[in-house]
């Protein structure tokens, strides 16, 4: 991917001679190998990237993906894959690319602290630069190919977050919802959940980073479910509430205020603004209301082949909002012991404001019992 | 859980005077902050533990999970949990925590290079010790509470594994399949597939490491499924291979090869053996085959809170099997161009050998077209 290689180096300054992006054992892959190699499967552990500020790139494959590379390669003049067979000719091969290079840019920010001390070891005489901002700038706005896969799979949060409340009854789990969710993901074309599925019931839904556990849903609960799809490695990441059953004026009345509060975000969001701006537009709204200080998260977050991609909201962000950004906009309101509220969606960034990428119904909906 | 940090410690010689274990952003979690933190839900990303050599943890939570994080505290005297509320409040926590303290270990392992730059930063005379080895070495053997989550993860495996026969039919794709099993797997009780569900069908089945394609089910075709569940933050890790339809009388011979391989695996694996003499078992009867070279990856890796927990066996490894481990063995046979076979099992050491956490059948398998 030529276009990506030379819009990282287009944000380094001063730019390292080359950049090497390099994969530990899962969890620890850097999303980057995947943003300048991609390949449509493969974990790629231990594999490396080595990219050149000319566009080329050489990729170190794990024997275990070889067939997967060198397809990707003959599709691409610019990519070279090398398929090593030991520890010692994948060693030899980075070396063969850098000895001769004097200045490295590394992903600090996906890389492992032992991989660097193993490349400190290796090239000790190499100047290491800190290439995580400019790998961060390049990855948070999107190119076409980028938004049509962010588009598909919130096209299936979408979805999904319209089935819900048709799947919601009495006495059903957390983790069964959450079961019955994820599976309708991946009929819609899912390879997989982006992140271990949130469905909070009545006071779980006041924690924001719950997952999904043994709660019973009953007549009278709130409820919060946060979920996405990974397609083609990138993700969307939607939460819609509901509530289920007998009435609770305070819920409904908490719903509108994330309602109105997620709408007065959108309000501001254009190019140029500063990320905090984006945050405060909702947390006003909050912090006008009887629930000040119930929103302690912020307002949203970049997504792409991470589902926290990189870059995010809160009040202390100064960076402004650029064209293209694909980003979640996701306001809540959480109350320990009772329930919570969040609303998120996914937008793009454009010339004049936002675009929905997700577009499930976000209004206050009452599910009968 | 003082008894794991104490784990931790009895492999650190010299011992540093803390352990400071620190997630950044999802996927950059340290498994080892829930090895010593054992907390039911939440991501913790931006959280951390300081754990002293006495036992006693703190854990500076994410408000995102501070319910939660103060119900685990309650049943533990020897955990103290802060819910600092911003990145200065975490700071000025740590400073606190550490300060006074002149060595400190660090999981090089599954920190990124950009937290420890930071830590560099934060405390310039601290002496860092590279704990990843004593980390791994504490995770490798497992206490009763984790072989429990891992064999009821291993039965969740297992039971899917013997339901895909059933699944099977002319037609149907890499990720209909893979559709299915994940959602066998939820329905088991597991809270989510442990990774990417490997289908390859036909060649697809060649490559070790591919996902789940688009490639439809033929008569003829063999195929491997590789899958696994997380339950309790435990995972388990399963292949099985199948045959649909058409015999193919070379196909078989590989499965029955490969089933030889596993046995030879096992018969030696025992407390005290070389991890590249497992390995070496099952690689001598695959090379003195036709199919010589067709095994190119280590025969087993250690599973726990990762899939890829932190050891594995090839023929380099000469450290040896240890009672308690939780392992699988893995031999497999690829053909490119035409298919492959890979029979993965965990297994838990014992004094005298193993024992199976994954039960179901291994041998070749015709299923009718």
């Amino acid at each position: 991917m030529k276009a990506r290689v030379e819009k990282v180096f287009g944000h380094l300054d001063p730019k390292p001679e080359a950049l090497l992006l390099s994969n530990s054992v899962e969890p620890h892959l850097d999303g980057s190998f995947f943003y300048v190699f991609d390949v449509p499967s493969g974990l790629f552990e231990g594999s490396a990237a080595v990219a050149f500020p000319d566009g080329n790139l050489h990729v170190l494959s794990s024997p275990l993906e070889a067939t997967t590379a060198h397809l990707v390669a003959k599709t691409d003049r610019h990519l070279t894959v090398h398929v090593p067979n030991s520890r010692e000719e994948h060693e030899a091969t980075l070396h063969k690319l850098l000895d001769s290079v004097g200045s490295v840019g590394l992903n600090y920010q996906e890389l492992t602290h032992q991989q660097f001390e193993k490349f400190a070891q290796m090239f000790p005489s190499t100047k290491w630069v800190d290439a995580s901002n400019a790998i961060k700038r390049a990855r948070v706005t999107k190119d076409a190919d980028e938004l049509e896969r962010l588009q598909k799979a919130a096209d299936i949060g979408s979805a999904v977050a319209r089935e819900i409340p048709g799947m919601l009854h009495e006495g059903m789990t957390e983790l069964e919802l959450a079961t019955e969710m994820n599976y309708r993901m991946m009929k819609h074309g899912a390879s997989g959940p982006s992140f271990s599925t949130i469905v909070g019931f009545g006071p779980n839904g006041a924690e924001p980073h719950y997952f999904a556990g043994s709660r019973k849903l009953k007549s009278g609960d709130s409820m919060v479910c946060d979920f996405g799809a990974y397609y083609r490695r990138y993700v969307s990441d939607i939460t819609r509430s509901f509530h289920f059953g007998k009435r609770d004026d305070e819920m409904k009345k908490v719903h509108e205020l994330v309602e109105e509060a997620q709408q007065a975000a959108l309000a501001v969001l254009r190019p140029g603004v500063a990320g905090k701006d984006v945050h405060n537009a909702a947390a006003r709204v909050i912090d006008a209301s009887p629930y000040k200080g119930r929103f302690m998260h912020g307002v949203g977050h970049s997504i792409g082949l991470n589902v926290h991609d990189g870059w995010g909201m809160n009040h202390t962000v100064e960076e402004p909002i650029e064209l293209g950004m694909a980003i979640t906009i996701e306001p809540g309101i959480y109350l320990p012991g009772r329930g919570g509220v969040r609303i998120e969606d996914d937008v793009v960034v454009t010339e004049k404001g936002y675009r929905f990428l997700t577009t499930a119904p976000r209004g206050y909906l009452e599910v009968p019992a």
